[in-house]
């Protein structure tokens, strides 16, 4: 079985990549300013990109300009620079708040996304004898739907798995021989917990051998993964993406903790505060310009992802650029606890590894005039009173010396915590959450 | 616009569409005979297929095989005439009862599935420019998931409306510059009465122009389509499909009471009770050979569809086959009472000309020792107790002529009777349900 899907792009000489980048930024850019009212006004009077370094002399775009865009000229603002009859697919981010923002496609632009993506299953080791489900609610999330048809384009059987409870998934994966399962690292774990509580153990009931997640970090995450994968008796894999950019990454079979991207399809900036590139295994925030997509074709765009760039290779062999261990965290994700910063995708680094803990939450609250930081854990029904009290208290010394900070760990009943089919919501801010 | 997308085909000439015919039925029977162990034993000793007429010498496959063979050799059978490896899709049957019947397909399968249903979609006036939803959950049911990839063929801006709910797919309806809807006909009924409680009109607040209609007959009875038509102030259309087969048929814009089918996809036989063809007029048990579909290659399957021959063309052009009025009847819901027969189709045929019922059950019940229909019928809110009391006269009275025989019908409460958002089940036969 071949180790690349596109070898020759996947191991492109740096030289080559440059030169088909720089080709291809040229394209967008000149795209863009010619065809999307939103980039003509945006880039009036920037100077003409010719290389990748002018790239760095053009403004960047943030979301936020999108969705006022959005809300300005409903439905979809005017970044579009295709005729609205050559689009075919539109999705929408998962807005945590307010309107979500829609993103169009042009069939070139949609086999691009899945295209790449199907890169990335390639890479865990998915062929064409696979038979995949991906477990999601197969509304406008590109996700998944990018997933499918990933998994199509490699030619493997695609159960359609939409308006299936839990149960009815769990059925299907002890039913058909699916070899590969695609999901949500808290759905993965939720399938689990619920299999395990019908006497069902996925690992030796089902053919499942890989599965792989995107949408929350926590197949990137050493002890989500290892839970994943021993529930599944597979291996998972973490494959970070942007609706509005493309499924840009990929960890592979080599397994070495590194983050692949597909720097033919989105050129990647990392960037430090002041908007300087980083320098290998420096982290800074990362942002895009999509090499790809004609519809909606996004230039210097703020992901407001930090991540490490790799000052190692893989030892795949695969010359794409390189991150230290996926997404390390959200800026918009970023709570300030008395003066320390604190990122949700740590809190879970710290919790994970503790096996006694089935569900946590985190609240930030504000506790007798301080900020205070309280981790609810739900523990495992197995455990008894005295063993959960030992859990609450090695725990809360974890998230001291892991955070730098003061945590009260709380434990509630057995399965009192939500559960979680889609992205998790585990953090309450209820100093920001006004009670009216 | 173009009338037709494939000219070629849609208006061949009989002695072309022939010879096509010929030309894959041959293909097909030598390539299940070779591959299909299913039919290597089934067609065993039978004679050598050269033309259209030898066909009518092989045996009939029926639905209990196939189901009898998914069972024995589960999970599905040993119809299967492609190396497992070569399968891309996997969709079932929707079971009233009993195990689903699986049904593979290869990538060249699915696109002559979705290609043939795409040509219907043509045919109902559906361009590139349209956007586009198919309200159904995205579970293994092929007869949207199919309708979406046409769209999508067609060029369409598709809306993937799994997960939604009743309430956020009538908010999408509103926010987005949807055009096309397709859903069964029960859930277009559904749609449009929850949109009415909340006292939207889904006529004058959306922009769907066309809605098409599979997986129950309710489009072409033209009370039920009427009512349809007025909800959403659009035009819809019916397309029957067989899981096993095709998207078979369709209606077009000429609206001539006519369903053209699809026979470059699937070789249809109308035979009477007899085994014998009948005559253009003459009514008969539709039996189709699938000319295109590799994975699991039907020969003379009985699809248990009751349809009449048109002995007219259709205003379109269109030479394919044309049926009088699509499926008029399905002979798994044939039922017998006091010795006269009843199809559930031509009761909803007689009860959706009455505008005070908003929805209906058929019972079959045995009563005092004989047998006994009860039409029950969910009263519009907006009715007087004297109108429904005077409504329920008025259509026991056309039940007793149009179909022959006594009937009882009893008003529920506004609102009592279950709603249906995939295919309805608005039968009960409590003769053959025991209560234990």
């Amino acid at each position: 079985m071949a180790r690349y899907l596109e070898p020759r792009l996947e191991r492109a000489s740096r030289a080559d990549m440059r030169r088909l980048q720089a080709r291809r930024v040229r394209q967008q850019v000149a795209h863009a300013r010619a065809r999307s009212p939103f980039y003509r006004r945006k880039l009036a009077g920037a100077p003409t990109v010719k290389t990748l370094e002018d790239l760095a002399r053009l403004p960047f775009t943030t979301k936020d300009e999108l969705k006022d865009n959005q809300a300005a000229k409903p439905p979809w603002g005017d970044v579009l620079a295709v005729p609205f009859e050559d689009v075919l697919r539109i999705h929408m981010t998962s807005a945590t708040t307010g309107r979500p923002l829609a993103f169009l496609d042009t069939a070139e632009d949609w086999y691009g996304f899945y295209h790449s993506y199907a890169r990335a299953l390639h890479a865990f080791g998915v062929r064409k004898a696979d038979m995949v489900m991906a477990a999601f609610s197969y509304g406008p999330w590109i996700g998944y739907w990018s997933g499918f048809y990933a998994a199509q384009d490699l030619g493997c059987l695609v159960f359609p798995a939409g308006g299936l409870s839990t149960e009815q998934r769990i059925d299907a994966l002890r039913t058909w021989p699916i070899t590969v399962l695609g999901c949500t690292p808290s759905y993965a774990l939720f399938l689990a917990e619920q299999a395990a509580k019908k006497g069902i153990d996925l690992a030796k009931d089902t053919k499942v051998r890989i599965t792989w997640h995107t949408g929350e970090p926590g197949a990137s995450i050493p002890a989500t993964k290892a839970k994943i994968e021993a529930a599944f008796g597979s291996r998972a894999y973490d494959l970070p993406g942007l609706t509005e950019i493309a499924a840009w990454g990929f960890e592979c079979d080599a397994r070495s903790g590194l983050v692949h991207v597909n720097e033919d399809y989105c050129y990647p900036e990392v960037l430090d505060e002041a908007g300087e590139p980083v320098r290998p295994g420096g982290r800074g925030e990362l942002v895009f310009t999509s090499l790809y997509r004609k519809a909606m074709p996004l230039i210097r765009y703020r992901t407001r992802d930090v991540v490490q760039l790799a000052d190692r290779r893989c030892p795949c062999g695969r010359t794409l650029l390189a991150l230290e261990g996926g997404v390390l965290a959200r800026l918009d994700d970023m709570k300030k606890v008395r003066g320390i910063i604190v990122y949700p995708r740590r809190v879970e680094e710290l919790v994970r590894p503790f096996s006694g803990v089935d569900e946590f939450q985190i609240v930030f609250r504000r506790h007798e005039g301080l900020d205070d930081i309280v981790v609810r854990i739900d523990p495992s029904p197995a455990l008894a009173r005295a063993e959960c009290d030992g859990l609450c208290r090695q725990l809360s010394e974890a998230l001291r010396v892991g955070l730098g900070i003061r945590v009260t760990v709380e434990a509630t009943e057995p399965g009192a915590l939500p559960r979680w089919d889609h992205k998790a919501r585990r953090v309450k801010d209820e100093r920001t959450e006004v009670p009216f």
